[in-house]
């Protein structure tokens, strides 16, 4: 029913609309880039389908689902300048194609052209919706700075990790679900039950991301595994490695964090092996799906009938199955 | 009434709400810093007195003024990173102090920081303040965008640079002041007037900005005159005198913007020469009282007593007051 093909198109309109005027083509080519070269569009998807939960008729949704897919992909184009990535989504990431200073101009941009496809959600609902897009969004922010904060930082604990990801990935994809309930007037605590949904899927979603790049089929995942170990990047494994690991197993993991990489392959392979020793696979799985119960009990509990939620219950089916 | 040390004090203590929860310390750093060094607070103190125009009671003007300020304070976080300006208001900028990923991370959550000043306007005016924000934020970066395009084109008119001024620099202005009129329950036609009013001051402002860099007093103006021609900077001045200047006088200042500059002090004083010939100050001021008049004029319409104006009408005689 919600294809993303559909979203694409409409967010395609959106953007187009934008820029109509031929005065800022060249500060709307990157933003039309970005929304073009894919993306599952996993959050408006899950907006207009909680609002469906409520409400037959979606349309009100709409704007405000173009909106949170406008804002993820701004937060795209300005942590890649921040990481400097050469690519996403396997295509050159905006900095990389027109320089850093468009990038942060068009990305500022995008910034407001996901507030002003907020600003059309339905007037009664237009001062929570708003709340909780930019309550969200500086969350985001904040998210991003404990990324960038603990690339310094030696020691990251499990509980500062996951409260990383939460504001970084988690809070978004719950704000979208709860913005598709406050436009389809969903009860109060029906909103809440939709946002801990989301919440649990987000944080359980990226423990299994950080599972998948070490132990997922290159094939399936379409992008080669132990990308997050060549580059030290400090994943729920990693963290629980280091948490775990003593005596000569941790002296050979920060060995192997430190020593410049001459054999990626072979980094990996070690790396792998220590947390094969301290089962760190099987933890992370578990804790992933801890939270995937989580979000599954909130859902149960929202107040519509159970088959109303079926394509909901099957989408978050679906990013489990990844796991397989 | 309205002073800036109000604002700043106000604007200060959202900035501490904000930052009160310490995981977010060094994201909120900078947003601190740049709106504690300074700035004159024109468009708070303005939204402010358009709405007093209209009540007696501001109060809930004064969350969307901090707001506008706070999305001023943003623009100048990323324009210095865009520039790669060294200095704001005699301090060091905010990526010269935290570097580039910090400045774009922390503007990134001060421009939501805006968002969420704004989206304390009584709810009655919420939507509409909101929209006339929003167009504002993306005209400012479409402003932003044609002077970026302005650095490469070699011939811009006269048109062009008026149009990116207004964008830059005017429409900002004027939404401060069409803000505080619409939160002021002010009739839609008083609305137009007092955009129109802060439009037109705007523009005449950055052109008189433009005169003084060439030709204010140092002592008074607070910065080295002469700086826009030693960066070449396509001010109004320039533009207009790249449009008049023919034959060998159009070759020697195509020469003196071309050649490596040795002595900084004798290209300004040639370059101001070719001005002076073409009677371009006189022109360029000229151009700024036909739009101070313009701005007066719709001021004089708005439908309230011409006493209620006075503050208004003296904080444009003062910005006016600068260029002699």
């Amino acid at each position: 029913m919600f294809t993303s093909d559909y979203l694409r198109e409409l967010s395609d309109k959106v953007i187009t609309g934008l820029a109509s005027s031929s005065e800022a083509d060249r500060l709307f080519a990157p933003v039309r880039y970005i929304m073009s070269i894919g993306g599952k569009r996993l959050r408006p998807v899950m907006c207009l389908m909680a609002c469906n939960l409520f409400k037959d008729k979606i349309d009100e949704a709409v704007m405000p689902a173009v909106g949170i897919e406008v804002f993820h992909n701004f937060t795209l184009i300005h942590d890649d300048i921040i990481d400097d990535a050469g690519m996403r989504r396997g295509s050159p990431t905006v900095h990389s194609k027109w320089g850093s200073r468009q990038a942060i101009l068009s990305g500022d941009a995008m910034a407001f052209i996901a507030v002003e496809c907020i600003g059309q959600a339905p007037e009664k609902a237009l001062a929570k919706t708003l709340r909780l897009f930019y309550r969200t969004a500086i969350e985001v922010c904040t998210g991003q700075q404990l990324d960038l904060d603990y690339e310094k930082k030696g020691v990251v604990s499990e509980e500062e990790y996951l409260r990383m990801i939460e504001l970084k990935t988690a809070v978004l994809i719950a704000a979208s679900l709860k913005t598709g309930a406050i436009v389809g007037e969903a009860p109060e605590k029906d909103q809440e039950l939709l946002y801990e949904f989301g919440r649990c899927l987000g944080i359980a979603f990226q423990v299994q991301d950080d599972v998948l790049d070490t132990y997922g089929d290159t094939r399936m995942f379409g992008k080669k595994t132990g990308s997050d170990i060549v580059a030290n990047k400090k994943t729920y494994l990693l963290v629980k490695a280091l948490e775990m690991a003593g005596g000569e197993r941790l002296r050979q993991l920060r060995k192997l964090l430190e020593a410049e990489v001459q054999d990626p392959e072979e980094k990996v392979t070690e790396v792998r092996k220590i947390y094969d020793e301290l089962e760190i696979r099987l933890q992370a799985e578990n804790l992933a799906y801890d939270y995937f119960n989580r979000a599954f009990q909130a859902l149960d509990q929202v107040s519509v009938k159970a088959e109303r939620k079926g394509e909901l219950k099957q989408l978050a089916v679906n990013l489990i199955g990844r796991v397989k």
